[in-house]
């Protein structure tokens, strides 16, 4: 029988069709992030159980888009940029498990497959969405400059309809991109059972943090968020905007190469 | 806490922004299928570890586009046609496992990311794609009629390379519609530890079928078929064209319900 | 020098670049009609010098979606139909000029770039959309027959921004598909100056049909139709709905092969 | 009857449904330029009456991949900005028509319908297609920085086709972005009669040129450059590489506010 070989399905004899490489995995973009409050009880309505709300500013979310490129240890995907470049919005929350406090990603929609695929390895409840977000130039009247007043705008649509739009405002460097992302992250991995009704064959609770982080330009500033349900989608109803904190834009590469499992309630049996 | 659903990611309170709605699901559409033989050391290559060449035509393949509409019990998804119509090109061999004979899925695109979470709980292995069929209709000249002498396109891409160009001619009604992808799926579904290098948190055999068949106008008849590699896709390298079994045109309407778990090797400790 | 051909641009020494085929051109497809009246002052705001309201029924719009497959004489798109299918969402309005009543469209979206130009070409105002509408078929349960109380759906979408959310509901068959699109059109096609502010290099008023039409299946019913604005489109607050007419599924064929001019302001001096 | 407003199509009211808003047009974006010469008669076969071929290296071509945010004077654009965004990929030569040398757009391809509508205005051959460009950036392993032995790759498809694969290596900083597209435009915009056989109703040269260009980061290097051709679209064929000439990437802004004409041959009886 064969040497089968890649990270996720399918796999070859080569490995070459894995719809993602091996890891590590490299990333270089941009971030551009809303943080704001919701009511504390909109987040507890999303968390499962064993885990509790942040003690400090439980309500607070991070909406944020990321406009990467991604590649493997070979960087081939670089030089066929259609397998490497992606977007992805997604909300972020903080939650607490016995005495510690992460990150946990609630909603995420991507524009690429690997990107997909990559999600679901790492717990990221990712589905497609079509994303854009204004990019910062050095000429031209068609680009914000990195400077106070500039405005970058972004958007979150998915099955065809609207489900965020954004308009920041830069005002200042920043020394932070905000405090809702920046713990480790806390994420769920499960499989339902093939058999109906029969739970999950797998069931986990796994952490992991990006390392190498190179940062770049940091900007914050004011933002304006208009966000919409679809019915297919829930953004509005679910996390709906309080107060605002404040806005961040953010270059910055790092690296991926995996995490750590916290609590398996997996059934293989099922 | 809450009480959070959702078939799959993300789960809220109410459901509906799983990527996939509850069982059962509902198909309709048509499949175009091109069989033919490649060598079986072809397919021998592609097999898992307790997987054996058929008995019968062990190189056997069928590379079927299906075309379809899907929706759940409430046949929401149908109103909102976007969530429903997708396509999907896939290729399918025959293997034995003990003394049965299983069809198994070796390659497959799809057009949505609905199509794609199903997917991969039924152990199929998608990765998105760009697909067109030309569709039978019954006025005009821009649509072949379903009668001796029409034809029918096909096509394939992926990151923007062609994968696959099918051209059928229909000769004649048929009983059948091929016999590659007419038995029980044999899948595996898996999923890596999320630390590096620990193997498998899930790794399973399953066996499913769709149910409920209502089989429409089937018709036989003659293809030419070309196949491409890109660097991240196989499908030319690893099941080239040997020998032309023969084309089928179908439509067709299933239900899927499940399967069974066929054999577990899952490691819930990593 | 060179021969170079093509019915548009590019012309080369094939004229295989041309982003449309010479004519005729062969439509096979669908079409889902919603008639309503809106304020007949909406209707006249639309139109531009020297055409009037028509006499009867001057409010009445049709909203149609189009499921189109097209080719030319050859039938060379039908076999790779990513060149021959594509969708198209417009709205028609009648007009009169002098004694005669002609259809105008007053707003179009397509989803191919060969559908835009054939558009300008007869002068329909058409920019690119996204499109689905439900398809009818004959077997499974994720498809309505052509029966009574079968429910068809369609959306349009551009720029990422839901423009019109339809659901029709059919009760019979029916002798017509309504009455607003059945008129010769009467289209402007204009080229601004390259100079600006110099008035248009071309200006006409053309009028055109399609012939050969052959009617397959037609039925008439009752819809639901949900219409917006984006900053880029206009819908809703162009053409709102004041009273429901019908709605029309058929399944239609026709040809294209040109049309007459009916008045020139053309300035080619500019 | 209405005051209508919009550049080109659809004319409304408020004037905001206009597939391009009205000029100027504001650019800012990246270039990424492979010049090659190929068979002097290759471009000679690709040029109208009336032109001719360059006195100095009459072979050169220029193919270029643009990465493009384009706004009108409000910049309402850059605050939505699928509406911004777009990519092109264009194929350049130069002519020379009386004793003016100018550059001439052969083929190009983008990826958004305000970018075909600007092209048909302007003479560019617009069709739709799908591309991208690698990115620079500042930080992390996924993008290359603009220094020595940066590699970028590019790529170009059509209805699904690979038409271009680039990759560019940098080796140093550049004065100059190549020679082949620094002329000023020379184009043609026409329109055939409605009247099948009836020859143009407009049918112009029109020279123009961008404005106001402000130049950021400009780099020169190496590349390596595959073309194919599919049945719709021509550029392996009409524009094969016979020797590299050099590679190019370029930041920069400009304006563009209209041109002049040169040569009207339209026939507005038509």
């Amino acid at each position: 029988m064969a040497d089968l070989t890649g990270f996720m399905a399918p796999k070859t004899p080569t490995g070459k069709s894995a719809i993602v490489p091996d890891m590590p995995w490299y990333y270089s973009g941009t971030l551009l992030t809303a943080e704001y409050r919701t009511d504390p009880a909109n987040v507890a309505a999303l968390l499962p159980e064993g885990l509790e709300l942040a003690d400090d500013d439980p309500g607070a979310v991070a909406l944020i888009w990321a406009d990467w490129q991604s590649c493997s240890a070979s960087g081939a995907e670089l030089l066929d940029p259609q397998r490497s470049q992606y977007l992805e919005t997604f909300a972020v929350v903080r939650v607490k498990r016995g005495e510690t406090t992460y990150t946990r990603c609630v909603a995420i929609w991507v524009t690429k497959d690997f990107a997909i695929a990559r999600g679901w390895f790492q717990g990221y409840p990712k589905k497609l969405g079509s994303m854009a977000v204004t990019r910062v130039m050095n000429v031209g009247r068609a680009a914000p400059r990195l400077a106070p007043g500039a405005r970058i705008g972004a958007s979150l649509a998915a099955y065809d309809h609207r489900l965020a739009s954004l308009v920041v405002t830069l005002e200042a460097e920043s020394e932070t991109n905000g405090f809702v992302n920046g713990h480790p992250m806390l994420h769920s991995r499960w499989m339902p059972s093939i058999t109906p009704g029969a739970g999950n064959s797998m069931d986990q609770l796994i952490t992991m943090s990006t390392t190498d982080a190179e940062i770049g330009a940091t900007w914050r500033g004011d933002f304006d968020l208009e966000l919409f349900d679809s019915p297919w989608d829930e953004l509005a109803s679910i996390l709906p905007v309080h107060e605002k904190i404040g806005a961040y834009y953010r270059e910055v590469g790092v690296t991926f190469n995996g995490g750590t499992l916290v609590h398996d309630q997996s059934n293989p049996a099922v």
